[in-house]
């Protein structure tokens, strides 16, 4: 199973696709997305668009994973990063592949085993599942292969837990 | 000039396009984007940006005037109204339209010439300017159309400096 996890952004957008055969996970690709402040701003939405679709297209991810967001987030920068976070939604939406959100309670959960863990437990674990020399940099990368992480293992307790029922 | 005014939403995006000749205002196309809450949040986002698409290319408007968005909006609908919002500055940026922005209060000064004008006075002149039998429905609508007499003005209001400049 391949998994796009991204963390919305307009300044940078963190994106990490990783493979999962569980309990196995590999690094595909992971990067960020970089947009200058001097860029009109509906032009950064334009270049968030195309780069996740272009990215979309030559992986063909099973899934796209990312954070979902709340008003209690940065007062200044949530509008900017909701508007980037619409165009992302659009660009998975437009090439078929299914959407799943998740809170930051949940991704600390599934990669520490810990809700309250701090950001560099989260990236330290994120590291070692992945088999990484180092922690992916910048931050919005490796919490963005953090939200793949994420998904890989609610997608696996689902099965299990049909599984059960079945039983 | 063909001004396409937006009132932003997901459930409800106003839109109201009108041809400015100075002094005059005339209706051109009105109406409203409704989206389903039963339909997955994304596939609301790609209605939104396909009908907004559609309305540019049939008209190529020169300009898009939209509701700018602030933090203090309805803190329950104000990530999904952005995110909506990011979809249709993208269908405006692929279509090559450029964007203004003006605050509610620009809006009413500009339809009404009093900043804290109530909102039946603004659907009142908007339809007075517009010469329309009633007020144009949805809300949603309406304001579209006030964005698009607001764009209207400031434009003409910017050329009129420019004229004294060089007087």
């Amino acid at each position: 199973m391949l998994i796009l996890g991204i963390d919305p952004g307009y300044a940078i957008v963190g994106y990490g696709l990783i493979r999962y055969n569980a309990p196995r996970y590999a690094p595909v690709e992971f990067g960020a997305v970089v947009t200058r402040p001097e860029m009109p701003f509906e032009a950064r939405l334009e270049t968030i668009y195309d780069k996740i679709t272009d990215i979309i297209e030559r992986r063909r991810p099973d899934a796209l994973s990312i954070e979902r967001l709340y008003y209690a987030n940065n007062a200044k920068t949530v509008i900017g990063v909701a508007e980037a976070r619409g165009v992302i939604l659009l660009a998975a939406r437009k090439a078929g592949i299914p959407i799943y959100e998740y809170t930051p309670l949940q991704v600390k959960q599934a990669v520490t085993g810990y809700g309250q863990a701090v950001k560099g437990q989260v990236q330290e674990m994120t590291r070692r599942l992945l088999c990484l020399p180092e922690r992916p940099k910048p931050d919005d990368t490796a919490d963005a292969l953090a939200m793949a992480i994420c998904h890989a293992q609610n997608s696996t307790r689902t099965k299990l837990e049909v599984r059960t029922v079945i039983k």
